[in-house]
This record gives structure tokens, C-alpha cells and sequence, in this order.
């Protein structure tokens, strides 16, 4: 462990948790302020970003970033004001904190109720696009959050830059310094290190690919919520209306390949196969997939690739989809459960018990009848913007909003009650 | 690690896996069939659970177990029926599997859903009392998860006796071998290998003292609920009315001293402390509490004890109680955060603003106004049986019921729609 590194991210925490302490109580009059303020200043300052960011974009060419990669880390005068949008639609979100969802009298008198409340300082390890600093930073601020911010090193001037006018603008209007800190570190270490700082954090979020999962899995004593892992399965049934599968199966895979909603496996039942697969297949083709499929598959359209069992288990976010022909039902509820992620899993069918069945049996975080993937989105479902897409059963499950960042207290009123 | 009973655990663990898959659709007329089947069967086997009883009491006077230890991992007649109705009232709960938190319908015409779901697999580590065995079974079992359960080594023998009888009910009515299976060793490391089957364990609850918590924190990459650590103050307030405050601090700390809800240290405004602590002290002290004090109290009653700084961090379970005289309101409140376990925390106090100020700044899963902090347990918030009282922020935060042993998953409907 680097020591030093280690003082100065306590020293953040312990910063953190005081203004946490703040903000608990803090009205929403001062927080939807700050997030204007924070909206305006940042508009203010579109020249200072796209300098900083050019910054980032020149280290990572010659770094050599993948033209996707510096796609995702560019910003311009656009991107700034939906930075800055987002902003102010959180502004306009109702508060969560102090929400009452329920209240009750016991027999003896007291009364027990149940209020939402912040959770306290909210930690995020995040990738390239320099948006989730501002996205994430006023989603905690609205929910009475303090929030450690720990983006790429390949963003790193350009966080810097968002995360410093954002906190002063914040701090202008009464938040304190504490409550929206950047980890200012390029050290892969400092992540480690935020793993395990119980004292200060009080929940991690990390945000993305399988390395940062793993790490996080074998390093982090800190509660975590795991996000966005998303091994995606169309399902199309025996009783199938063929033309609403077409454009389902093609939208999960080709609208937007590279995000988790995307469909990875598509699962097609035997009694159809023969009528789907090749004219789907081709479609899917001419737009660039790579077709990996079963033996059985391959029976109906021999020249494409054969899938190998990994491939069932693989998140290509990418043009690539495996095709599998299964019995019935029931096997396809297996094959979800079994190598699915629980993020997105659609079926498409205009049998009645069969949406019914597949709707309940399958274990995941979103479930879809006759419908893409590609919905499972915070500001799809209505939520406003969104912190991540949890793909694990505790607290959280599918797209974390507001509430998600919250959690609640008991408050019970006695008249010198005893027990 | 030990190889072979990690082999049998893996091997529980699917079998669990597989039972939770069933359990997840199963209706509520089953489930609580096998509910009331569980129950009968317990109490038709009085005589075989008190010999398998016996021989823990046996074993536990041979290894000098204490009278307190003793006389909770004892069953008699009576704590079998209690069992038994405890297993009748989860039956008669509604059941939280399928309920529809909400549901709207997006400007594009998908109807989006919530819906509660089982959680799948959950793990408890627990101690002494036998009854957890039953009752966290049955919570599990309405909630549609299947759970592994790993008893105290204590106990082996009579929690050996309740699983076979109520799992062999429970299979009679249609539920699967796996949905309640024991833990059947008396290794240690049996709960540390659970700690880290992450592909057969959803949750794991851990019910226990500070060395479980230690390991748990050190060893488990399973998602977890950490429960019952319970460092409860009550600070009786400048505006206190002191008649309320003698019966209040007296219950806290003496009524069950040994359980997490109880008070651990006494916070008085000084400017009551003159007129309250020595008739609280004298009362308490011949209860048979010993009193460790600040120096500002043992000026007020110089009799006592000095209390040393781990005393403010100590959770005694036992009649001993910390007493410090703060300044003011915001004092109390600062050391019940620093020093707190987020369990329960009263404020004795007649002033309205003093009294929400409290209830909105103290950061613990139960805050009480005027009522003691004995109350805070499922059964006298209306929940019925409890699965434990959760400290941590994240999916549970105080006592957990049948909800808290769900989690949720969205359900879209469409017809044919793609982004």
C-alpha cells in the first residue's frame, strides 16, 4: 500500500463524512440551489473543460485509445450543456430524503413510523465518459449524499476540471467542500484503497468491465452494489409472431451493441427455427453480426460459425450474437438462469400462460414481453437520470435512481414508553 | 480449507439453488401448507427433540458452558410450541412474493412494473437458541427462498433434530429436499466456506458477536446483512421530563440487559445532571448495574467508577453502563454518531424542536422520542416474526421481516417495441 496515497484518501473520507453529516439534514431548498448554481457554472466554463479535455484526448491518442474510447471521452459545447441539463432536471426531481412510507400506531400507543434518509458518503469508480462525474456527483448531492469520485485515469484532467466547478459552485451555496470530492490520482492503487475504507464510505458503486467486478469482489470489505453486467437473452417462442421478433431481436443487438442492455444470446424455440433463423440471420448480417450458433442451428443455416460452450456465458458487447435452438420453454428458462447476469431478458410470444410463466420464472432485473432489451434505462423506466444498473438482488435491482441512493430509519414516538 | 466439506457444501448449495428455482413460483396455498405441516410435526415430536436437546445441555455442562448460555440453548415443552406458533403466524402473513409495487405506463405505451421476487438463497450463521432454526426456515420458506442454515456447534444435535422434522414436512407438502437443509458440522470453517459460495448464496445473514462480524467483514465475498450489533445510548435532555427519564434509562439498561436493543451508555445535558443522576444512579445501582462514569458526572456523584475512552465504544450486554454529561443537544448527538452502532437511540425530551432535531440527525436504524430503546424488535413493531435487526445501511436497515427477505424485479410489456 502507498501510504501517502492512503492519508490523503482518509483524510477525503473523514472530509466526507463530516459534510455527510451536513447534508443529512440539509433542506431542499439549499440542494436544488446548489444544482443550479453547479448547472450554471458549469455553462459558465465551457472553454476551461474542452482546454482540460483536450488535455485527456491528446494523452490518450498517444496512448493510443481506440477511436470508440476517445469517442466516449470527448466533450464539446453540447455535451456540457446536457451535462448541465441533467443537472437541473435532478434540481427538479421531489426530494427523497424525509419521505414518510408508512406510519403506524401500536396497541401500547407508540407510534412507529418509517422515514427515507441519505445513506451517508457514496463512493464510484467509474470509466471514461467524463459526464458520469456531474451525473453521479448531483444525484448524491439530491439524495444528501456526499459522494468520492475515482474516474479513469484517461479522464483524469477533464474530472478534475468538472468535479473542481461543480464543488465550488456547490460550496458557494452553503454545501460543504467535503460533500463532492475527486480521488485526484492516476495510481490504479487508489481504487484498492477506497475498497476498503469502512470508516468513511458507506457504500461503493463500481462502474465497469469485468477487471474492475473482479477486483472489487476480491478487495472490497466496503458494501458494494455491482452495475452493469449485462449477458442478454431474446427468447423467441413456439407461438412467436414472427414480425414483431424480427425488429425485437434486431434492435437488442444493433441499436446499441456496446451498452449491457444489449442482447448477447438469442434463443429460439425448435418448432419455429426453420422459419425465423434464416431470413433473422441474414438481416442480422447485413448489419454486421457475426453469427456464433448451435449445431442445431447450423442444421438450418449451415455457413455461420459454431458456437463454443463460452459463448453462452459472453457479453460481447460488440456485432457478434449466439443463436441457440431450444426444446420448449422450460429449457430456455434454464439456459437464462444458468448463464444469464440477471440484467435484461426478453421473450417474445403471443401465448398468454407462456409470457406468464417466462415472466415469473426468470431470475433477473428486468423482464420483457414482447419488447427490446435495450429499455432497461433509468431515464427510459422515468426515473430521471440514473447512477448505474444493478445487477445484484441486494437493495438495488435494475436502474438506481434517487430512491436507490437512499435508505430509511425507524422514528418512534413514545410518551415515556417501557417496555 | 477443508476439501471434502467444501465438496459438501458446494453439493448443498446446488441442491439449494435448485430448490429456490421451484420455490420462487410456488404458490402461497403450498407454502403455507408446509407452514402449518412444520408445525405439527414439531409438536409431535416433543420427546425426540428434548433427547436430542439433552444431549447439547449435556455437552454444554461438560464443556462448562455458562448458566446464561445454558438456559438459552435449552428446549422444554413450551419453547417447542412457541416454535410451533411461530411457524402458524408466518403462515398466516400475506405473502410478499408477486406484489405489485407499482406500475405505470411509459408515452411510448410499455407498461413497466415492479414486482416483489424471493431473493433465492440465503445463508444464516447463528448461535444458541435452537428456535432460529424454525423461525428463520419458515420466514425463508414464505418468502420463496430456500436457506442453508449453520447453527452454533452448541446446538448441533437439536437444531439437527428441528431441520429433519420440518424439512421432512415441509417435502411431504410438495417443497423440495433443498429448500431447508442444516449445515451438519461441527468445523468452523463450515461458515467461512459459506462466506465465499457466491454461486450458490444470494445473502448471508450473520447472527452474532463481534468475532462473527470480524470474520464476516475479513472472509465473505457472498453479499451480506450484518445484524444485531447494538451500541444504544439514551440522552436525557435539558427539556427532559425527568419522571419520564428515570422509568426510560431504568428499562433501556436493566430490563434484558443482554440483548442489542438494550442501553449501553447514558448521555445527560448538564444542566439536568444534578437533579437526575444521583436518584438514576442510586436506582440503577441497586439493580445491580455498575455505573462507569465521565468526570463531570463523578463531580455529581463521586462514588462511581471513571470511565475510561473504550467505554463510550463498548457494547456490554451485561449491567454495566456508561454515563457522560454533554453540553448541549448537538454534543449528544455528535457522540451517539461517533460512538453509536446505528442500532437504537433515544432522547428523553419535552422540547418539540429538540426532539426533531434529534430524530432527523441521529444516523441509526431506530430513533426514539420518549420510549425506550427496548422496543426496537419485529414483533413489537407489528411485523411479525423478525430474520434479526439489521445496523447496515444497504437493502435492510432494523428489524427484517418477510420483505426484507425479497427483493424486486421490473416487468415490461409490449407489443413489438424497440428503442
Amino acid at each position: 500500500m502507498d501510504s501517502s496515497l492512503q492519508a490523503v484518501l482518509m483524510e477525503q473520507g473523514r472530509e466526507a463524512r463530516a459534510a455527510a453529516r451536513y447534508l443529512a439534514t440539509a433542506s431542499t431548498t439549499v440542494k436544488n440551489g446548489a444544482l443550479m448554481a453547479m448547472a450554471d457554472e458549469l455553462e459558465a466554463h465551457v472553454p476551461e473543460l474542452l482546454e482540460a479535455n483536450q488535455m485527456d484526448l491528446d494523452n490518450g491518442r498517444k496512448q493510443g485509445l481506440s477511436s470508440a474510447l476517445l469517442e466516449r471521452l470527448a466533450l464539446n459545447e453540447a455535451r456540457v450543456k446536457d451535462m448541465a441539463q441533467g443537472l437541473r432536471e435532478i434540481a427538479a426531481l421531489p426530494d427523497p430524503v424525509g419521505e414518510v412510507l408508512s406510519m403506524w400506531r401500536r396497541p401500547n400507543g407508540l407510534e412507529v413510523g418509517r422515514i427515507r434518509t441519505p445513506i451517508g458518503v457514496i463512493g464510484i469508480i467509474y470509466e471514461s465518459r467524463p459526464n458520469v462525474t456531474a451525473d453521479a456527483a448531483g444525484l448524491c448531492l439530491k439524495a444528501g449524499n456526499a459522494i468520492l469520485l475515482r474516474g479513469g485515469e484517461e479522464a483524469l484532467n477533464s474530472n478534475r476540471a468538472i468535479a473542481r466547478i461543480i464543488a465550488g459552485a456547490a460550496a458557494r451555496c452553503g454545501i460543504p467542500e467535503g460533500a463532492i470530492q475527486l480521488v485526484d490520482s492516476e495510481e490504479r492503487e487508489a481504487a484498492v484503497i477506497m475498497m476498503k475504507m469502512n470508516d468513511c464510505l458507506d457504500v461503493l458503486i463500481p462502474r465497469g468491465g469485468k477487471g474492475l467486478k473482479q477486483a472489487v469482489m476480491e478487495n472490497a470489505t466496503v458494501p458494494y452494489i455491482m452495475t452493469g453486467m449485462g449477458n442478454c437473452h431474446v427468447y423467441v417462442d413456439e407461438y412467436a409472431d414472427l414480425e414483431k421478433a424480427y425488429p425485437i431481436v434486431f434492435n437488442a443487438k444493433v441499436q446499441r451493441p456496446s451498452v449491457c442492455n444489449a442482447a448477447e444470446t438469442l434463443l429460439v424455440h425448435a418448432a419455429v427455427a426453420e422459419a425465423f433463423l434464416p431470413s433473422m440471420i441474414k438481416e442480422l448480417e447485413q448489419a454486421g453480426v457475426e453469427i456464433r450458433a448451435c449445431e442445431r442451428s447450423r442444421a438450418v443455416v449451415p455457413r455461420v460459425k459454431a458456437a463454443v460452450p463460452e459463448d453462452w456465458d459472453t457479453e460481447y458487447l460488440d456485432l457478434i450474437l449466439a443463436v441457440k435452438i431450444v426444446d420448449d420453454l422450460e429449457e430456455a428458462i434454464q439456459h437464462i438462469n444458468a448463464h444469464g447476469t440477471g440484467h435484461s431478458e426478453a421473450i417474445v410470444s403471443q401465448d398468454y400462460s407462456n409470457v406468464r410463466r417466462f415472466m415469473a420464472a426468470v431470475d433477473a432485473a428486468a423482464v420483457y414481453a414482447n419488447a427490446s432489451t435495450r429499455f432497461t434505462d433509468g431515464n427510459v423506466f422515468g426515473f430521471g437520470a440514473e447512477m448505474g444498473i444493478s445487477t445484484q438482488k441486494l437493495h438495488a435491482r435494475g436502474p438506481m435512481g434517487l430512491q436507490e441512493l437512499t435508505t430509511t430509519k425507524f422514528v418512534v414516538y413514545g410518551d415515556g414508553h417501557v417496555r
